[in-house]
């Protein structure tokens, strides 16, 4: 019942028009960038334009990967791989230190314009040795951080109350914003704003909301900009 | 025990001071104007603002009317009414596309500077012909687009489960959006901000948030202005 | 569980950084800032560095005070304490009008550079003939209107139906907003945006949502500076 709305998504530009990076990366210089908005506020299409004249992006979808069990997500899913462009490579994993280091990331899958994922090894998509046109010199949008947050989270036990949980939560997230800090890619990031109602009802939701908070202002700190969306209307904070 | 609250509206202008928009409607034009903010975030008093200076406008409330059962929100409906200038005509209708168009809305009440509702027909109200300050020329004030459509995804039977509820919904929200771009009125609409909390706790709650997030974007996207307020203090979006 | 994520605040800038004030506060004339934000959006560090350059700081914290029964609250209250100066002075108090009048407030605890909290009156503290640099002239952080606001409306009875709970409550927010626009002190005040998510699902959600969104109105109608801070950005409003 929840599918339909989530075939129209905001389009608050003609298709195909192209925003404009204002201040363009230099060569060996980091270019990084935060999208950050609440739910349907147009994040990822901002992103996408942000990207949309480049020749070649890789797509990394943070969410989980696509299952009978979850048609919606699954339809969402597949609605936002047939707005990307066909010459796109997605990959999808948690494992963004190593994407942001142009390493092959751990278990990914990979759709993109001149191979079918089964024939691709891992060091074939992100190693800059590879092709001329990929590797570091290929810009990577990052969808996004709160699906890789609560994908870690899970990944690390914390709501089933590991021993370690807290600490391997964190050891993850310092080592996402050292990537970060580190990398010579351009990257964009997709993050959710979640800190701007009452409390939540829950624990886990405080927790969530605390963590990613801390995770985008650590990471927004680290970035040549970062964007705030409202209603499909993307703002420069930084 | 809620009632109190909601007697103190957020002023942060002195009374009677008026938003000047920047930009003035020309005759013909369009002239669409979205007003976003949390709750309590002083949106239907800036709406307010921006028309302070016109002589006729037509507030059209999409909320339910006033009833025995719920003294609080008849209560707030009340102190609304009271802010509003007593030479303002109040419409309560869901029926926006009629009202975009100029055509009489279907189902509304009419309380207005120069007669009763109960001697007014319809055609009174919105045609152009019918008063040279009426009708088309008359700015209208929409408030709310959430409201507008918590109420419409009641009537599709959304939460009820209807067989054709989910294409029901689409086609009114459709509607909605056309009737919005193709409007020759001077039109300010306000909207809630519910994004930029945490995942909400309930499948309803889940799929509101996400409608009117597309429903704001796409409004949006068809707007000469769009203000986000803040703690009483709007700014431009666009 | 949630200790951990709290270890880590939002820091956007290098340490000891000084955010300066677009305009200076001039003697004898108020001086009243307010920074909104969601949760972990760095508002608190945003109030101290808009500080950082001053002798000497009034810290007012409004939050329940530290006890074993909470040992989070504890450890955050610990960290928030650690970060400040050790110059700066610390009250924990409600009573936020008589700060702002420059008087003692009630109930309050002292931690300060020159004295330990036992060995003080509370005269000692706010009394502007006390102490040359301390007094009016002494500059005060409140954080946050938030706990504040939860802290009187559970003073008030709120939650367990007083039978002058609403009039109680009514008073002290008049209280404070009187207080606030007659003040001669200069003030730095953080307070959360908790408007923008979906309806809370309990009725005392919707009840504090509802009077935190008009209080930080009111008081951001008496602000010579309005700011908002997003993942650790801070935006002037005002």
């Amino acid at each position: 019942m929840i599918r339909r709305a989530r075939e129209r998504q905001p389009s608050p530009l003609p298709p195909g028009r192209v925003l404009a990076l204002p201040g363009q990366p230099r060569r060996g210089r980091p270019f990084r960038v935060l999208i950050l908005g609440g739910a349907r506020s147009g994040k990822s299409f901002t992103a996408e334009r942000l990207l949309a004249h480049r020749d070649r992006v890789e797509y990394v979808a943070c969410g989980p990967l696509p299952s009978p069990g979850d048609p919606d997500w699954a339809e969402r899913v597949r609605l936002h791989q047939g707005r990307r462009p066909a010459h796109w490579t997605t990959l999808e994993t948690l494992d963004l230190e190593s994407v942001l280091a142009g390493r092959a990331p751990a278990g990914f899958l990979v759709a993109g314009p001149d191979s079918a994922a089964a024939d691709r090894s891992p060091g074939d998509v992100a190693s800059p040795e590879s092709d001329a046109r990929g590797g570091l010199g290929t810009p990577v949008l990052v969808d996004c951080l709160s699906t890789w947050l609560a994908g870690v989270m899970d990944e690390c036990g914390l709501w089933t109350g590991g021993p370690d949980a807290d600490k391997n939560l964190a050891e993850r997230v310092d080592g996402l914003v050292d990537a970060w800090r580190a990398t010579r890619r351009q990257v964009v990031a997709v993050s959710n704003e979640v800190g701007s109602g009452v409390i939540p009802a829950t624990a886990s939701g405080i927790r969530f909301r605390d963590e990613l908070g801390v995770l985008n202002a650590r990471i927004a700190a680290e970035c040549e900009q970062v964007w705030l969306c409202v209603a499909g209307i993307a703002r420069r904070l930084r």
